[in-house]
């Protein structure tokens, strides 16, 4: 097979956003792994309700993305203990496309939890989706310790969470690929 | 005291959303108990994203309702075992007027399960904006068979379940109101 | 390959567990499937703490079931929206046998609600080991009355609904099994 | 009335516990703070099954402690993204004695997560024992950083954590003790 197709889904629309500068390098890295990727935008999207009808012809274009997709990563913030309304709108709006496909979720916080909470309800919500939620997570906790003035996310700050994430999630995308076709 | 102040938020805007039969339901018997309540609509709060300064002085109202309840009670559906978008866009936009307040939470679905899955993933938002989760919670199952042609909801079809409920909410938030003051 | 293996644990050591009912009517359909299937009782592990030691050699042999299992099916109660502690203490004394295989779960409540919660906790804890939690699952709402007076429970209870779980457990099963070998 | 008794449970039964140097520095922390408190330490209380008879006599101490406190703090490790097993047998052999009383949560672990995703399930399992879940909560991550060679936890690792805790667990503590009266 081709490289499978894994795009990194951006979970929040909120201006200043820092999950912004971790997508970026979580795109760089997928690259230099030779894994096709592309940026889903959850602020391309706007939404204010759960209405597919609502967004139009922009959520065709979401479908066709996630149709053509053999796996995600999501990057979201947490809020009060859960995931982004705007994330939970975007993901909501499909169903049929997510399924036997696996998810790797990277977490972002200004505080020392790393979005670890968010992770777990959002886990519930993939796994409705017929996602294949995927461990090791990703979790970045003290955001702005690690970012640059110039906005910029430090790649080491990392360590090897996101490679080990990344390899498990491109197993399934691999083996699974194949077993979907 | 007066009565507490315990208005219902409706937590979907989608249309054709079947909780808002539900939530006038819940009004009613909030008001021949005597409570004093009204109705929150997420649908007056349109968001598109995690923003507070996006819905601008709308939002000032909302607020100035959290701030001025005793407590709260919310009706909500449940989408891919977790909450509405639109419902934890409109939470998320306050913090310091929901502290020390109990809420019960009203579960609608078209399904067997009620929303149950739902309601566990809000009481763990709830929690971390420092309101009390109180049980029993109400679990609407199958919906659309207490609903007439008119899309009216029957107060029947809940038993004694939102009694219960509401005989909870409206103790903390007795006890409560006294010893914020 | 051959049949996979998908053993069912039972997990309440409970005395007058109903759930035991429900794993033998389980473990009947999933044989009429020519599926390779065994019981693990978790009241065949008996652990006061979690401390692999503690069971000695008895845990040998549960890691071994689990080494050599392609995927597994877990039938359970829901106590306080949770897991049972004993479940919780034998799926916690093993962790690399169960990786990158599908659970489906069973919930068995005697309430409306079917075990939803406890499904959704443990969800939480078999993707942290490392296993694919697989839709749909099961809800057995109000047991007791799918049980006759000598304690057996009706397959007929469960319509088509443990056979839709079981065609998404074996998909993986048999997909996995090729893969990780 | 007189100062309110609020026990620390210690949650896990398993040899070489960190958890428990934590809980004894919780004890210390709360009886400077003049709070009346004891510890109960689920090791006292072993079970291998959800069945209250089987630990007998002891139970009923447990249940008396149970309805003479005015809150709680329970201090446990995080398992697998879960709470410890035996932890879950103590809670679940009680239900009466628990209402609408606050309950604070510490979170103890060798990782950069300091429980939080159990302190997450904790906190529904204890929502629906109708005690009130309080945060914020004591995420010790790490934890062997903070020990030293006796064995002994460092207050000091605990920042105003704990303290902002109490503040919390207190405060509802005094004003329900007076209303469940």
């Amino acid at each position: 097979m081709n490289e499978p197709l894994i795009p990194v889904i951006l979970g929040t629309a909120r201006p200043g956003r820092r999950s912004q500068a971790v997508a970026e390098v979580v795109l760089d890295v997928m690259k230099q792994r030779h894994l096709a990727t592309d940026l889903i935008d959850v602020a391309d999207y706007p939404m204010a309700s759960t209405a597919a009808e609502e967004a139009g012809t922009r959520l065709d274009h979401y479908r066709e993305l996630v149709a053509a997709a053999d796996g995600f990563v999501i990057v979201a913030p947490e809020y009060n203990h859960g995931y982004p309304g705007e994330l939970k709108l975007l993901l909501d709006s499909e169903f049929a496309g997510y399924g036997r496909k696996p998810v790797g979720i990277v977490g972002v916080a200004s505080g020392r939890i790393g979005g670890a909470r968010m992770i777990e309800q959002l886990q519930q919500v993939v796994t409705a989706l017929r996602m294949i939620p995927v461990l090791p997570s990703v979790n970045i906790a003290n955001v702005t310790e690690a970012m640059n003035e110039r906005g910029e996310f430090d790649v080491a700050y990392l360590g090897t969470a996101l490679d080990d994430m990344l390899d498990e999630v491109e197993w399934y995308a691999r083996q699974l690929a194949v077993a979907r076709s």
